[in-house]
């Protein structure tokens, strides 16, 4: 196969646009599109500092790398949450990407900042891990990226996630879930950071080929906590919807962020946010769910 | 395995309900569910005359029994097609079927009627065969129904059926098919019969299973001509979902309904409809697509 502008050998063939392309121009082509994604969601201007929590997969390491270089100030964060053979391996590779492509990066271990590691956490709590996880993650990045004046939170939420948890909001309908779900979360309390999603238009598979040609040396295993997890089955099925019909994902996410902004007008009733007891971040209940978690005021 | 109610030998485990039923239970469960569903959606009063196109399969074979137990006056028709090694083989079956439980059955040949079967049609047409056979068959239902003055028109589409649709609808976002996707479609023209669903919260197991319990005979193989239908993939893929989250189907179509009501107004700008200059039916443009297929008044 050969690459549709140059002519040059192909490297990756995009069924979805009928089009192949070669290194230079698949990744000239992805930069290009997440550019316009920016653009058009107004994710953040030129002289904004975007914060990025980078894990070490394949979507993190993109979404830094792909800001970095459009020529965004990029600032870079890992979480070490202290979970054997995961964490320090990827730390390892998240501060090789760092220096390799002149990122700055901090490390936030949380066992050092907190006192606990996750499975330190998980082994005295009944809490589901994967969403114990997800509340110190978020709580610990947007502190962070407040902190340190960033304009926005950017994830590397890519276009397989967004439709299965499109569909799985669907499935239920959802109304909650489906007002809110999009691009950019503009920030409902003044200590909450913009969060943008600037790969949600890219498939899983785009990402990891960028990655690859870029050079990233990004982690391949999932976490040992993650297994069978709902999201993945989602995925599995629009994987299948769109080998039969090219361009499915793609459409059912654009055609729906149409839909939203026509018959979905967001939830006027938002929960009332006032500031937590114990750390003053913004949370509905007297003591916010991090400090929860960590046993601090209650 | 043993009924819930009564604790004789179960014939059937619904996983979405977590419900193991004897024969005689199960049979009084669907009955009793079809019933409330005909009486939430106001299909049709004990007084209505019911008209129900009986093709010979579970699905249309059902709606017909289970109507006529339930003691709504049903009348029935088979549409001959003149497919052969399909349609006179379904034809015997749905005659059987009328007799051996008391349903008034018409036949109305095509050949016979409109001069043309449908390969015959097929033969001369470049259209998909199934989307014309649907037109042709839509036409004849619903004008057999307004001559015998039926006040609805109950057609077999079951769970299965509706979330399928629903689904391509939905990884669609068409608004247009969305508004319009219900149990009862109401008619927009005086020429125009209600048409009805009694079956849509019933599964195509739940069906079989009704069918079989009742001695009904029903045709088994599937038209020469529906070969690798999109609905198909789609029901597949639901079922892979409801194995692992029993009630995503039920869940899925329930909530869409309630959904549909409060976000998706029926929408106001129908296409202007008049009356066909051969037939006189309703149509949006001059010659109506039943007409132009047998090349009348073109």
């Amino acid at each position: 196969m050969k690459c549709r502008i140059c002519g040059a050998k192909a490297v990756i063939y995009l069924r979805q646009h009928n089009l192949a392309l070669c290194e230079e121009h698949f990744i000239s082509r992805f930069e290009r599109e997440v550019q316009k994604t920016i653009k058009k969601f107004r994710m953040f201007d030129r002289d904004d500092v975007v914060a990025v929590g980078i894990s070490g997969g394949k979507d993190s390491t993109t979404v830094a790398l792909v800001l970095h270089k459009l020529g965004y100030k990029v600032r870079g964060i890992f979480i070490d949450l202290g979970i054997p053979g995961y964490s320090a391996f990827s730390r390892n590779k998240v501060q090789n990407f760092a220096q390799k492509f002149g990122i700055p990066l901090e490390i936030y271990n949380l066992k050092e900042r907190e006192g606990e590691s996750l499975p330190e956490i998980a082994s005295r709590r009944k809490d589901r891990i994967c969403s114990m996880c997800g509340t110190i993650k978020r709580y610990i990045l947007n502190k962070w990226a407040l902190e340190i004046g960033a304009d926005a939170l950017a994830t590397g939420h890519n276009l397989d996630d967004e439709t299965a948890t499109l569909l799985s909001n669907t499935l239920r309908w959802d109304v909650g879930y489906l007002a809110k779900q999009h691009p950019v979360l503009l920030p409902t309390h003044p200590k909450f950071v913009k969060k943008v999603k600037p790969l949600a238009f890219m498939t899983e598979r785009e990402i990891a080929v960028y990655a690859i040609l870029n050079g990233v040396d990004f982690v391949n295993r999932s976490c040992p906590f993650s297994k069978g997890a709902k999201s993945l089955r989602y995925k599995h099925l629009l994987n299948e919807i769109e080998v039969q019909s090219p361009g499915t994902k793609l459409r059912f996410y654009r055609e729906f962020l149409e839909f939203q902004s026509k018959y979905l007008k967001p939830v006027e009733s938002e929960p009332q946010l006032k500031e937590c007891k114990v750390c003053g971040m913004p949370t509905t209940i007297d003591v916010c769910s991090f400090c929860r978690i960590f046993r601090r005021g209650v």
